[in-house]
């Protein structure tokens, strides 16, 4: 298949990219490579020394022989996706190409308005050049389980039946999203359900868990082709985060109680579940929604499970309770289904003690590029305007906001 | 009170800044114009010949004694709002600032984009300019009942209780709007629940019926006062546009079957229920939802109810079924339900013969300013771009298509 990979230099989309071509598909990669230029704004990087897109690519082609056209542009600029969408003519378009952050949507207005209309605007545009210019390419769309909340009844993949006052309508489920950027896949669900709708497109809506891990088969091929591994507040993920605070003799940040329970994958099982998509293209007019994660813990877990494998490695750890940054329940009900992405084939990686192992491994490789300033949360959901501390690195951040 | 009126010179906030300041409220408009620039996009304006906004508010304390103070700025630039706020100190902001055409937002891309991007943003502006420089005022903030669209189950004001697999939780009333501007509503809902649960703010959100009606006490105290009354297709409401083809012996124009049932109010029970709202506020931390509207209609309904007032005036008219140009249900449940307004205490103006006479009379008035060519539909909601059509007036919109 000919599938283009939208956000493809990123965490999840170069995993996905590489994979899908390791499987023998035509792969295009669109990056604007401001996934980057939000580690500069914010003093950060990666733990892992990820390498430019153009080495990444080459290092690929050689290794393998397998080629991956790159387009450089940004998803919010119609006429570049339009020419985009003429020159690549695929058959499946993947969209990780968003602003993915909790935290950055939080910081202030700016940061706010920005992430909601950029997710927002590039998911519109997508929509109308596939209308447009490719109307049997089927989108595959990045959601995220936090657009459903943490409701007091079970969580459906997408839609709920509903009998109310004697009558019955299967609708789709009640959205109570936590952050502004979780609100921004909140839109984007609602306008692709109304695309499928009114033009028949085919969309399949992929509500991701927390993704954790960062080595997939083809990543660890080469030391040039190696993945993403967020660290700091912003852009961490938990598990991810607390392994680098294992090693460097941090405590593990939990935030609150940590009896917030969550979804969450290992990214060998996002690469998969997005080849399972791709291989099985919803319906035209179908607007398909897969919960996309395969175990559920709660943080307090999670903390557990880190601090038990950094001990086996002679590392010990606390866990530390901060007070949570963030507006939500930290103890509560929570039964999401996930069976969908089963059913067509997946065979999750749960998590294990050895990937905890390789994990801790990875954090303890790279320690000395850790930045323990990155790590304690900065971002308040109850203020509207977060000055990001000015420390070093941070500088770019705090100008920012003092020119405001 | 010190009252707001965001978008304070179109139809439902001219009849409600009026309203307000006559009832005693000290009450502020904002405006940037763009609806009378709208318009001029479409070759359109409205029947009634409305007035500058200058001219409109020194009429008004000339007849009164009552200021109106204006702000002329638009509401996505938040150093504009923010300032209005800062001079204005408003007790309570009434938002009708957005693009309210369900046909605007679907001619194509730039108009969807526009549509949600102005309308999203001028949300979270206000919610931020609230959270940091009036927290204790009070938003009320004009939705729509298209936001629910039309599901199989009775229509709850906002949120329902569902049971589940044996949990109960009462969660936001799923969502189904029928166009991009619908969908534009929906964020905002989103948002604006979301601001309140993390600052605590008040907010009420009026899903808001089909207006039909120009006169209130208000603007019909002169001339100079007198409201829009739009019957074009793109800005047009149902009712005043039937009245309006029957002044010129057009047939009325029902889209589809006319089986399409809505909520409706007369505009003097707007300008009531936003008074209401604005006595009676949200508790901190509340985003209560009401429905705004009195009575349920379906097309075919009123087309025949203006029928049967135009024949009392012997003008004789008939119905046409035109292909339906939206996607959406020609039939189907429909019960939605409307106390809360009621329990508040509005008396609803309900759909009468003298009030379908006197909208007859003012389409008859003005019937030479009308434009036959405005009448038919030309936005399809299956057509990605819709061309419109260029003659004359029209010229303006064909030529911005064409640059695209």
């Amino acid at each position: 298949m000919k599938i283009a990979v939208l956000g493809g230099d990123g965490y999840c989309g170069w995993a996905t990219a590489l994979y899908l071509s390791a499987k023998g598909h035509a792969v295009s990669i669109v990056d604007n490579f401001i996934r980057r230029q939000w580690d500069h704004e914010l003093g950060a990087q990666t733990l892992t020394p990820i390498r430019p897109l153009a080495e990444r690519l080459r290092v690929w082609r050689e290794l393998t022989g397998r080629s991956i056209d790159s387009y450089v542009g940004d998803v919010t600029d119609y006429d570049f996706l339009a020419a985009f969408m003429k020159a690549s003519e695929p058959d499946a378009v993947v969209h990780f190409a968003e602003q993915r952050s909790a935290p950055y949507s939080m910081i202030d207005r700016k940061h706010a308005v920005a992430t909601q209309v950029n997710n927002v605007v590039g998911t519109l545009n997508l929509l109308f050049a596939i209308r447009e210019l490719r109307p049997d390419c089927h989108l595959v769309k990045l959601g995220t389980m936090g657009e459903y909340g943490t409701p007091n009844i079970d969580i459906e993949e997408g839609y709920i039946e509903i009998e109310h006052n004697g009558r019955k309508d299967t609708v789709p489920f009640p959205k109570q999203p936590g952050s502004f950027y979780h609100l921004s896949k909140v839109h984007d669900s609602h306008n692709i359900m109304f695309a499928c709708k009114i033009w028949k497109l085919r969309a399949t809506d992929l509500n991701q868990g927390v993704v954790y891990g960062t080595v997939t088969d083809e990543v660890s091929m080469d030391e040039a082709l190696i993945n993403r591994f967020d660290y700091d507040e912003v852009f961490g993920t938990v598990l991810n985060r607390f392994c680098v605070e294992a090693a460097i003799g941090h405590p593990l940040t939990v935030y609150g109680k940590g009896g917030q329970i969550r979804g969450f994958l290992d990214i060998r099982d996002t690469v998969r579940c997005i080849e399972i998509a791709c291989h099985n293209p919803a319906a035209q007019g179908e607007c398909r929604v897969y919960n996309q994660f395969t175990e559920q813990f709660s943080v307090l877990d999670i903390a557990h499970l880190v601090a038990a494998a950094a001990k086996k490695l002679g590392v010990n750890t606390e866990v530390e309770h901060l007070p949570d940054p963030r507006v939500e329940l930290e103890e509560h009900y929570y039964n999401a289904k996930h069976s969908k992405l089963i059913d067509l084939g997946l065979q999750p990686h749960l998590l294990s003690d050895s990937l905890l192992d390789s994990l801790m491994n990875i954090a303890l490789k790279y320690r000395d590029r850790i930045d323990p300033e990155l790590i304690l949360p900065q971002v308040n959901w109850r203020s509207p305007r977060n000055e990001r501390r000015g420390q070093g690195s941070a500088g770019v951040a705090r100008s920012l906001t003092q020119t405001r």
